[in-house]
């Protein structure tokens, strides 16, 4: 096995500070064009075809959307337009494709529907001479640099801040603006935490399942850590809001279960604080992710996030040190985390 | 412990043929008003709120309103609504609740809200006195007669149906208002097999996680199931579509590793065949629950499914086994199925 430093899923985590402080410093004209159509067109609601991590970024933007710019997301099916041939009616939508690669058959077909149904079809994507960046109307290249680790990591907070920048483009707020542009110096001290997160990783050689708890803007953060723990660890690990958790799954809890909470400070911290009560009542072992300073006393386990990085943002910053995680935990266990076994970095499902 | 027959839960989930048949036989005032509304004002957006198993009937919508009658449906996230107080635009859409309670007050607040902003609101409930029901213009009585275990059966099914029933509705077709009337009918089929499922879960008394499978109109399947896992047995248990899967968690299986497949006859035949073929060539051990005899030979176990249930109604006879399994597996364990540990009937989230 080579030393981590000397894998691509280690290279690629490390560039993510240079691929943020890019991407945000970049002019984007595509943004601002496709925010300026979706105002023109009076779009009131977003349809977002995706897959796997890029349905994590898509969670993100039905949050984000949502609470910034009032706008309807729904996370496509894609089997009603590839296997049912029966898609619903996308006019007077934004049709949005959100690929790494680009080249997904069943998302493509998505935004070739949108688009013969005279909808608004955008793509989001690293290679915008794929099928998908050939199908779409605006095409908002990541810029990320090839992706050649399995496991999809800087595209993904790519894909997080192209959609803060048009959120931000659609209503524009000298506050939230500046908010982005101090975002790109954060991102370093996710990286401040790492000696400590390889060690913690050994403790959690042996743990075979857990459970990801995360809710508004980070419930995609939720979302994400799971997909990574599976793809590069084969833990079981299963993303939840904190409300959907208590409403069944909380039964799964007893003594020493393995959970970890994604918890930046902002409105969620109320909620996640009970949260943690409830869980420690049933003595399960916490991880908490957090900057809040008044939960860490609660959990096992803490890993710092950044300060100063604003709710909407966290999920940015909150991902990089659970990539870390999975990756040190993969390689405690002595796995190849460039080849994770039975996957392809394009994945053709219909 | 009691004999499992005079458990509330063995109770309900028996009671399924009599409140199905008695929902399809009702003439359903509610649903046709309801459905002549959505019609009448061009309604193309459906905006659901709903938690736990509910939410699980929101998934089927999706699919059966998106094929069936073209409507985009989006699942809320009610942290938008609550938490953040920071909603999106909901007029022109269907704002549509669905609680067996009636009492969850995230989802009371959306629909709320949806009034607000003048939105047609609607509620599907076995509680119509509920704040659910007070608070949506249209509701949708469940009928089901109280429901008192913990984990819902009967209020699960009558949803799918009365969803079913407000599809066709809204898209009058004799051969599916036909093939809903003869749905009733096939019901009891799906007590065939209880001896065999109750054997069956004894070889799972020492299962510690496995994966679920569903795809298209049985997604929802997929999850119901894997709720009612978690809530009874305590297994973790992961839903996935069969695309989902295979673009990263695919990667978790290895030999014996447990994954339950649902199969009904219909256009996800092909998908859900190949992807047989992968887990077992990964050699995990396949419990299929199927009509579909050609798929039998693959499984390592088989449930049979009702035949001649079209695959748009096929949800409503497939998670019937998939309840007794799963009560049958807490009982096989010495748990009180009634009672799962950490759980109310009315989980007051925000």
């Amino acid at each position: 096995m080579p030393p981590i430093q000397q894998t691509r899923l280690y290279q690629e985590i490390h560039e993510q500070p240079r691929v943020i402080s890019s991407l945000v410093a970049a002019p984007q004209p595509q943004i601002k064009a496709l925010a300026k159509r979706i105002r023109a067109e009076g779009i009131r609601h977003v349809f977002i075809a995706a897959r796997g991590t890029s349905d994590n970024a898509g969670r993100y933007a039905k949050y984000l959307l949502g609470a910034h710019n009032q706008l309807v997301v729904s996370l496509a099916a894609p089997s009603l337009f590839t296997v049912y041939q029966q898609p619903p009616d996308l006019t007077g939508s934004l049709v949005l494709g959100i690929s790494q690669s680009g080249k997904s058959p069943d998302i493509v077909s998505v935004i070739k529907e949108g688009r013969r149904q005279g909808a608004l079809t955008a793509a989001i994507t690293n290679t915008p001479n794929s099928d998908l960046g050939s199908a779409a109307e605006f095409v908002i290249d990541l810029c990320a640099g090839e992706e050649r680790s399995l496991a999809a990591t800087k595209t993904y907070s790519a894909q997080l801040i192209s959609l803060a920048l048009l959120s931000e483009a659609l209503n524009p707020s000298p506050a939230r603006h500046q908010e982005i542009s101090l975002l790109a110096d954060r991102i370093p001290e996710t990286f401040r935490d790492e000696e400590r997160i390889q060690t913690l990783a050994e403790r959690f050689r042996y743990m075979t399942h857990c459970v990801v708890i995360g809710r508004g803007f980070n419930y995609a953060t939720a979302f994400e850590f799971s997909l990574k723990l599976k793809e590069l660890t084969y833990s079981i690990a299963e993303p939840y809001s904190s409300a959907d958790f208590l409403h069944g799954p909380v039964a799964l809890v007893d003594r020493g279960f393995p959970i970890f909470i994604f918890a930046p400070h902002g409105k969620m911290i109320p909620e996640m604080n009970a949260l943690i009560k409830t869980v420690q009542s049933r003595e399960a072992e916490i991880v908490l992710l957090s900057d809040h300073q008044a939960l860490f006393d609660l959990a096992d386990h803490a890993v710092t996030l950044p300060t100063d990085v604003p709710e909407w943002l966290s999920p940015i910053t909150a991902i990089i040190p659970a990539q870390l995680f999975a990756m040190y935990l993969a390689h405690a266990r002595g796995y190849d985390v460039d080849n994770p076994r039975g996957l392809n970095k394009v994945t053709e499902t219909w």
